[in-house]
């Protein structure tokens, strides 16, 4: 790393680090920013579960999405992904291509970054700065107790299948920003389509929720490209089936607007909810139901290896688009 | 991540990943790739080490060059930060970024990456495949004993400057793939502008002597941006300075053909060599030295503040350009 892209790291992403990295908070870093490698000594008692997530303007946000939008999503997109283990956030590592360096653009991203960071209370332990079109890949890693990590594999016919929060704002947030089937929002009050817009650039990772859900379910993952595409994810790790009842999906007040096929179409296809899915028995269910009524339960685990969709009256719901893809 | 996204990563990175994954080696990866997260249990008595790099297409490698020539790069420079601080290769992760998907090129690429993962014992455990203009960034981690780490901020006056190896091989390689600067090159052999574009696009990164170093240096990096460039992070981050003897640098063969001032700026300011710098005591030196002949002294550190670079009957050496720099 060369010494104004140095300083660049310096000035918008070190210093807020610091001070988030008070060693009593921290005892696992040992040094953070600064040296070719960060040090940590992870908990002997913990496991470390680490992802890596890059987003990618005009692919994973529009071109014109502002600085804290992107600095958010990037961050939360990588807390989901440990959310969805159960794990308690550690550290990340930041690597940034930008096309310029434009100070006002690092500051706004840098603040929102660390914003967030301090409500995980996750410190930026180092990164990487480049020239080229804006990127951001995030490097997450957070802890769970030895074999307690949420796997997709381990789905078992007979569980419930239950979601953290309700779906389809996020994919109403995309339609607004790119100005794609106005005709159907036209309904929307303009605190429905700015809240549709939160949802698509401020998801709120659960990772409260998945640690809780932890210790009650067999398999878990968020959703970032449609509940039946990784619903689809947990049925072929763990060779089962599912059937999703549509009469129980939790529907986005923001979906008001559609025809109950195309509520039930976004709710099963649309991207970016960053909710959490998760199958456990029906003893572990009601427990957890009990105790934090707002989940909710969409269908169960089969063993058909199939994915039915069904409507209140037991007919198959066919759909057209099964979900986002980047090759396809 | 998406169906087909899953399904690139898994045919062209899990299955070599597997074998790499044989439990007995490496019992700290519980489970690798194919989940949200990788999960691992770090050992108790070590450590951990993490870096993240960027190589980006056209910026960091030309945009010619082959797919397995930046599969080497990007995991040897991320290889190389391991080295810089006398750290054992753990894991990686992998976040690509492809203008399309590209079946050959993911194959080439694929195969070299996991060469160079082999040679160095270190498994892919977790990555991201995205759309975009071609980039590719490896976060890294390793193992050193607690206390141990190498760092940039460790040098004292007195200590010697010394290098791995010699210097300037990948620069003219770069002019080479450029075209640049082609008269200067017109006394080397064929052999020799091979060799230094196999300098360029296939560093070796210095793990073994980083290991070695790390029992006898006080400070230590590697040389992606310039030996003066980087040395100079060593003396700010140590708050000391240095004096450099020209007639001692370790000078790559490919620089033949250049005047002497030629050959020294080259050798002070040319990037991508990854050799490390380190700075030791006398006495260590004389050790060191004596073990493992082939490292090169090359100046020392004083207490001045200043980088000084001096030639044989001790005049100052002016240079045009100190090191390369993404945001100059």
């Amino acid at each position: 790393m060369s010494g104004s892209e140095f300083g660049l790291i310096q000035s918008y992403f070190s210093i807020p680090g610091q001070s988030l990295l008070a060693q009593q908070d921290h005892p696992d870093i040992i040094q953070g920013i600064g040296d070719d490698c960060a040090i940590l000594s992870p908990p002997a008692d913990q496991h470390l579960l680490v992802s890596i997530d890059t987003l990618i303007s005009g692919v994973h946000f529009p071109a014109q999405t502002s600085p804290q939008a992107v600095a958010h999503k990037a961050l939360a997109v990588n807390l989901s992904d440990l959310a969805a283990m159960g794990a308690k956030p550690a550290w990340f590592t930041l690597a940034l291509t930008l096309p310029d360096n434009n100070q006002n653009w690092l500051e706004l991203f840098s603040q929102s970054l660390f914003k967030l960071a301090s409500e995980y209370q996750i410190p930026l332990i180092g990164g990487d700065t480049t020239r080229g079109d804006l990127a951001v890949t995030i490097q997450i890693a957070g802890y769970v107790p030895p074999d307690s990590a949420l796997k997709r594999s381990g789905a078992q016919a007979g569980d419930i299948i239950a979601l953290t929060g309700a779906l389809g704002a996020a994919a109403i947030g995309l339609d607004i920003a790119l100005e794609q089937n106005r005709a159907h929002y036209q309904c929307l009050s303009q605190t429905r389509k700015k809240a549709a817009q939160l949802a698509l650039n401020y998801p709120c990772p659960r990772i409260r929720e998945g640690m809780i859900i932890r210790q009650y379910a067999h398999s878990a993952l968020d959703i970032s490209d449609g509940l039946l595409a990784d619903l689809g994810h947990i049925l072929s790790a763990s060779e089962v089936g599912a059937d999703v009842f549509l009469e129980y999906l939790p529907l986005s007040e923001t979906l008001a607007c559609l025809k109950p096929e195309q509520q039930w179409e976004k709710a099963l296809t649309g991207g970016d909810d960053y909710e959490l899915c998760f199958t456990l028995s029906e003893d572990k269910w009601q427990a957890l139901k009990h105790a934090y009524p707002h989940f909710t339960a969409i269908g169960h685990i089969t063993k058909s290896r199939k994915l039915r969709c069904l409507t209140a009256d037991g007919k198959l719901f066919e759909l057209q688009n099964r979900g986002y893809n980047h090759f396809d």
